[in-house]
């Protein structure tokens, strides 16, 4: 068992000219046992994007606090707290926040890619 | 791609001996092609409580909103919006909502099992 605020785990940092304002924690992982999906909390300041890119495998997002919008098949889309978002694999993708708080959604992938 | 609000999505209630005040729902799930992993959203209202079971899959929870406890591992721990609790497969478990508004999260199982 393993029950942690996500404010608690180390973050890291993403900045580059591909992503901008944007930090992540493994919340649930393979450190922790789980051996078939991980969960990360992401974090987007105002004004921040995560890359635009697309892999070989699906995202289930779930949005935590604030609101930006969402690129998938092409398309732009708002979201906001509560929002589920699935992204299947090879879809291109990136999140944008537009808000004046943070973006805060949690981002789950199988099990065998990167943690983060 | 699938983007909702995970108050729009269609809801099925819980009652019973072991159960009370539940909701849940998928908000992502196999009829959305998602193939590794499911993602349920459940609100327990005020007093209201998820059985107390153990099964041969894992939860990766993450809350939404509200306040509670959880049991795990023999074990009562507070949480409250933010948190991140990975119950492992096989551990009795279970969800109290100790608050006065709803105790909502997020909680996602592999592929293969029931999704709701």
């Amino acid at each position: 068992m393993k029950i942690t605020h996500y404010t608690a785990l180390p973050t890291t940092t993403f900045s580059g000219e591909m992503v901008k304002n944007v930090t992540g924690c493994v919340a649930i992982g393979k450190a922790d046992g789980a051996k078939n999906f991980c969960m990360r909390v992401f974090t987007i300041e105002p004004q921040g994007f995560t890359p635009r890119h697309s892999h070989g495998w699906e995202h289930e997002v779930f949005i935590y606090t604030g609101r930006g919008k969402v690129l998938c098949d092409g398309k732009w889309q708002e979201i906001s707290k509560g929002y589920a978002v699935f992204i299947p694999p090879e879809k291109e993708h990136q999140f944008v926040n537009e808000g004046e708080e943070d973006l805060v959604f949690v981002c789950l992938i199988p099990a065998g890619v990167d943690e983060l």
